[in-house]
């Protein structure tokens, strides 16, 4: 199993992706994995998510992982589907706990120094910084990672294809996460060209 | 006993109340419930709060509550005050559990993804957004509100007569708190020509 | 022991110092004091911040915390090396509780109403406002003070020489936290110019 840093390096852009329709995740696997972007995030938020997780596996060179999981329960069941990495938007004790047991790649929400350091309690490393413009935007996260060297991060929540080189310039971010490349209704060619885009930013 | 939703769901402001000295209590809440504000909060900031609430319970149609609830032992004493709703800035597990346990509708303060995960684990689904402005703005919540999808929101904090509509827009906000219906000194004339305006807010 | 409120003030700043030359602790202390700021926070981000701590001990008149204590471990290390108080850039309950035990005076870092409660759970009511500017600048900390009418904070994260007179103009804000006044690099006689300045701010 890849550890979760490896999973943050391995594009600048983790696509968060809300899949209505079933029949769309396979080609929007496909469609941002040609474009570049192999690491997925599919969030728990649709009735579908599990079941898109299970398909986007299927496409060649994709990491898929489960995004808005919010405690162990959904954890079990986005293990069970398959999900390669945890998304969180925040960080409890019972959640936090769990992923780390279960060993799987986890990235957790932070938005303030005391998540943080909840984290570094539980030996987690890596987070998610979220809302990231909502919390404060780069400045934000610039004060927190001045205080803890150690922790690096993928900045989620309001960032756009303009913005992201503001946040992938600061040495603590890994990666960013965003929903640009693939919105609702979007064509597979569309997408790939987005996904390129994407995967060429600095 | 009415559920938080419902309460939520009287009217789309609730006032927050400062009562500094016992004899505005009575006027205070009787100009409010006038201007068609029936659910009232009474912050836990004054000595003369609890009594201000046995007093504002007298009111025809007030649903009485208490707010800036801290812990367990403020809950105490808010219910034996006759509190019928609990409003707190924030939440920890102790109060959360106590609340949970009394069975009072219970309407607890959140800034940020953890602490709304930390919510949802105790079954609660209606929060506080807490300092509303300065945690980030309706963009803030937005977010939030797009990753909980089942969580509805009052915000408090920084909201004006003017600002309030951007609130209410929102599918997630049911109500906004805010005190400027009845600042210290006011007439009740006064007090009910905003709660009036206040109460058709949208 | 002096106790958290009688360090907080001292002085309308506490310089937060990350030394990354031992050999500068000793002049860099010595210019802080002879300008007339006694509270020196030597934050644990470099590996010679315990020596540095030893070293400005000596100092006659300075009293010498440790500053980025993020776990009861930090904590152990900066009470063996002599730390007169412990500051964190947020709380969790492990390092709370072993704070409090110590008897250590202690200002965790707080950035929301959540984190204010938990601490006032465990008695503490001096907090630290971190990150400053970025949680919201001044009108974030009134909201939170308003609520909590027992608590004092020392603001600090992107606070300036010329933004700390509108902190410190609010009743609950005892003092600051900066590092404009030791910059690395910076000559002896400069630092006690800007210490002096600092000292005189109200």
């Amino acid at each position: 199993m890849t550890d979760i840093d490896a999973i943050m390096r391995m594009a600048p852009v983790i696509p968060v992706l809300v899949i209505e329709d079933l029949a769309d995740a396979l080609p929007v696997a496909q469609a941002l994995v040609a474009g570049g972007l192999h690491v997925l995030e599919v969030t728990l938020r649709t009735p579908c998510a599990l079941d898109a997780i299970r398909a986007m596996k299927q496409v060649e060179g994709a990491v898929v992982g489960a995004g808005t999981v919010l405690n162990p329960r959904d954890l079990d069941a986005a293990l069970e589907a398959g999900s390669e990495f945890i998304v969180s938007p925040g960080l409890t004790e019972p959640l936090g706990k769990a992923a780390v047991a279960s060993g799987v790649p986890f990235l957790p929400g932070t938005a303030n120094a005391g998540d943080i350091m909840r984290g570094l309690d539980m030996g987690l490393t890596r987070f998610k910084f979220f809302p990231a413009m909502a919390a404060g935007g780069p400045p934000a996260l610039k004060a927190l990672a001045s205080v803890f060297g150690q922790a690096r991060f993928c900045p989620t929540g309001g960032i756009t294809e303009a913005s992201a080189p503001d946040w992938l310039a600061m040495d603590a971010v890994l990666c960013v996460g965003g929903g640009w490349m693939a919105p609702a209704g979007s064509e597979p060619a569309e997408i790939s060209a987005k996904a390129s885009a994407a995967a060429k930013l600095t």
